[in-house]
Parts: C-alpha cells; structure tokens; sequence
C-alpha cells in the first residue's frame, strides 16, 4: 500500500487523545474511520506521538497506507469530508513506504497558551490564571529548563522509557497582548513532561516556588514536581525531520492575544 | 438604582442572539439571570443593539441598573461568576442615570471574518469560502457601498424602522493569513444589512455579481439584494459614543491567521 505524510491539526478538546482506545472517542481513531469511509480500506495509521486527552495539535505528523495512489489533494479532501470540523487534514504528501512519523521525528515543539484574563472564545485553549505572574522569574526559570538533564522528576513513570535524559533544545517564554506563550522544544519528550514543566514554570511566575528547588529538581530527579499544567493550553506545535527546521517566531496559537 | 455601563463579548454559536425572548437561550437573558443572582435584583438590562442567533461580540455595550453601588471590579466579577464561559464582561463602571446604551451610541463596527481554509479551531467563528476570491473586486466594492446610500435592497423588512436611508462610514477589507477581514462601520445598520451587504461583496469576489449590478442596487433598492453571509463570521467589533474613537488597526478578532 502507497504510504503518505499527512500534516494534522485539531481541536482536542471533545477527545480522549490521539491514540486510539476502545470505547473512546480518538483522534486516531477518527482517522482512521474517515480513510475508512473516504478510500474503502486503511492500513497503517502511526502519529509522530501522543497527545494527551484535551491536548491539540497545530501540527500532528501522521503517516497512513492507503489501498492506490492518489493524488494529494483528493486524500486531504476526501478525508477532510469525512472528518469531523475540529480535526482537519492541513497537507498530505507521498513518501518512501520506509518513512516513520514517530521513528523519524527528531524534534518535537510544543507550545502553551496561559491567559491573564478570562475570556468568551479561548476557554478550552488556554489555561487562564489570575494570579499575577512574575514573567522574569518565569523566562529565568525557562533558561535553567534548556539543556541536558534527568527530567525524571517531570516523569510520569513509563516502563517502556529506557532513560529519563532529555536534550531540552529551547524553553521560550513570550508575551503577546494578554497572552503567556511557553514553547518547548526537545527531541522526544517524557510523560506528561511539557505539562509538569509548565506548571512549575508558573508556580515560579506565581512566586510560590523559588528558582533553585526548580533547579535542584533537575539535580536530583527523587524530589518530584507535580505540578501539572491543564491540557487546555498544551498545542503540539510543530513536529521536525531531517532537514526540515523549526519556525522561529513565537506567536498565539490559534486565538489572538 | 445606579447605572453601570458593561463592555462584554461573547461567543454567540449557542445563543440565539442578544435580546431576550421566551423560552430561548439568549445573552441578554443570560446576563439578567446572572445579575440576579450575583446582587439579588436587577433593574433595566438594555445592549447597544440586537445581535442575530449565532453572531458574536467583542465590545458589547450594555447599561444595567443594580440594587445598590459597589465597585466596579465587584461588578465584573461578580457577573462574571455567574456567567457561562463564552460570555465575559470586560470591564464594568458607573455611568450617569440618563446614559442609554442604545439611544447614545453614535457609531457601531461589525468585524466579518472569512476564512480561505477549513479551520480545526475556527468553524463557529468564521465563513469557510472554498472557491477562489478576488480581493481587489472585493476592496472596489467596498468602496462603493461607503457613503450615503439607500440600503433598502439589503434589508429585512422592518416597520419600526423610518428611513432605509445609511450613512456607511467606512468599508474596509484586509488579509491576515489565511484571513479575509471585512470591517464596516455606520452610525447604525439595519436588519441584517451586514450579513447581506458581506453576502454581495463575497459574491463580487467569486465573479458571479458584476460591480455595477451592486451599485445599481444601492441607486434602486427594490431590487433586494438576498446573499446573505452565515452568522458565525460576524463580530460586533465596538460601539462609539460621544468624545470615543474608534480603534484603527484590522485584526483578526479572535484566531489567528
């Protein structure tokens, strides 16, 4: 079967996550049931990785095996008509049968939306705090967040990861109007880790965390933070593979600041 | 009572519109509730202007008589408390017992979003146009409906309403991304005058109407001009009173381009 890259964004909050599961509602498993319906036959389904229920994607990286060749358009539209209006197919593209949305990424983004305010339109895409943020202490903590460290501390426990070493490239700390954007970016990430991350950067920005236990957490992986961000203003951002590169600027997601 | 002045949005897909009625779900009937709930009583609740089922604000004005004087962030929250998320008042302060929300507005700007893709984020906030659009036919028809004009072609009947006759400030259109921006402002508007004069400039865009043929129907209003663009991609962007200004800048109003 043909196989093609398909770029994704959705909306999840009506969703138990990507991956497919019985007896939940999936973004994966969407997909698959619109190919389904769009081609007749489907084979392998595989994203660059996990969101987590209520996380969305502004860039999901997905390869598929459909039953012919098709030109690109007619599978991004045949699948677009059968997919609901909160997940939409952005691009599709043929690529080599040996290609890998998971096993080939070598560089994930992830970008969180914190408002200041309330506000009628971006509930469920932004976590809105009301405590006033100290946005130094926040861009201070982001700069002790970039490097090599043991993230064990940010983990929820996977038995199926080797290490809890993470190369986090950037940890980017920006404003725009009444938004807070946090952008992290790192080869592959833990459980729950961009999450933690966040939620430990903001206990910094609300002053109830000093710096250096933030640091020392990354010292001494036993000293858990649990913190945890909601999934509500987690966006994966943009999903990266041999010689393709990240979009620098840092700006809102999907509402304007 | 005192009087308090309220600048409020709302995301209006599961409303059927501003004013309140019987056994519909409205933002004004929202609003009431909450303030009763909020202070205990309530007295006049009276918006700038109607919005239909489905149309958004962003700077709704609403005056509203409370029992009793308090501050005005104890208004605004207190309101707010009480309110479903997609309703959010901005800011609230006191304001003379003789200012009317609607008799004192001398101005009123509706922001009408069109968007060139199928969106995850946006379906109920924007118009998802398929076909290719002419934008310089669309910025000529612009200007050819600001100005005096009798409006009576794009009008629902309406007998409460004197003249057909408009005074259109100014028509503008812009791009932001995948964002087409229409914004149009008038000392007043009749019954779905926005909606149906989008409907045409749209229609000028697609090449099916000829530019003269929207002229014409500005010059002899009966023949009605009937494309009547979906609610979702309105905004009620602001309402101007004396010594107020509109703002300048054309931006998307709540996501991204």
């Amino acid at each position: 079967m043909p196989r093609y890259r398909l770029l994704l964004e959705y909306d999840g909050t009506r969703y138990s996550g990507w991956q497919m599961q019985q007896n939940a509602r999936t973004v994966q498993g969407m997909l698959i049931n619109a190919a389904r319906d769009a081609f007749g036959k489907v084979g392998e389904v595989m994203g660059s990785g996990r969101t987590d229920a209520g996380v969305h994607a502004l860039g999901q990286v997905v390869h598929i095996d459909l039953p012919e060749s098709l030109p690109s358009n007619r599978i991004r539209i045949g699948l677009n008509d059968n997919l609901p209006a909160d997940i939409n197919i952005l691009n599709a593209f043929p690529v080599p049968k040996n290609f890998h949305a998971r096993h080939d990424a070598i560089g994930r983004s992830y970008l969180y939306q914190i408002s200041r305010r309330r506000t009628a339109f971006g509930k469920n895409l932004v976590w809105w705090i009301r405590d006033d943020l100290d946005v130094g202490g926040m861009r201070r903590a982001s700069a002790i967040a970039a490097g090599m460290h043991d993230y064990r501390a940010f983990a929820d426990n996977d038995p199926s990861e080797k290490s809890t070493m993470v190369l986090v490239e950037s940890v980017e700390v920006g404003e725009s109007g009444d938004l807070i954007l946090i952008r992290i970016r790192a080869s592959h990430f833990l459980r729950k880790m961009v999450r933690r991350v966040v939620g430990c950067i903001v206990e910094i920005g609300r002053g109830n965390l000093p710096l250096d236990a933030f640091a020392a957490s990354l010292e001494n992986p036993d000293r858990s933070m649990t913190m945890t961000a909601p999934p509500s203003g987690l966006f994966l951002e943009q999903v990266r593979y041999k010689g393709e590169s990240y979009r620098t600027e840092l700006c809102p997601a999907v509402i304007a600041g």
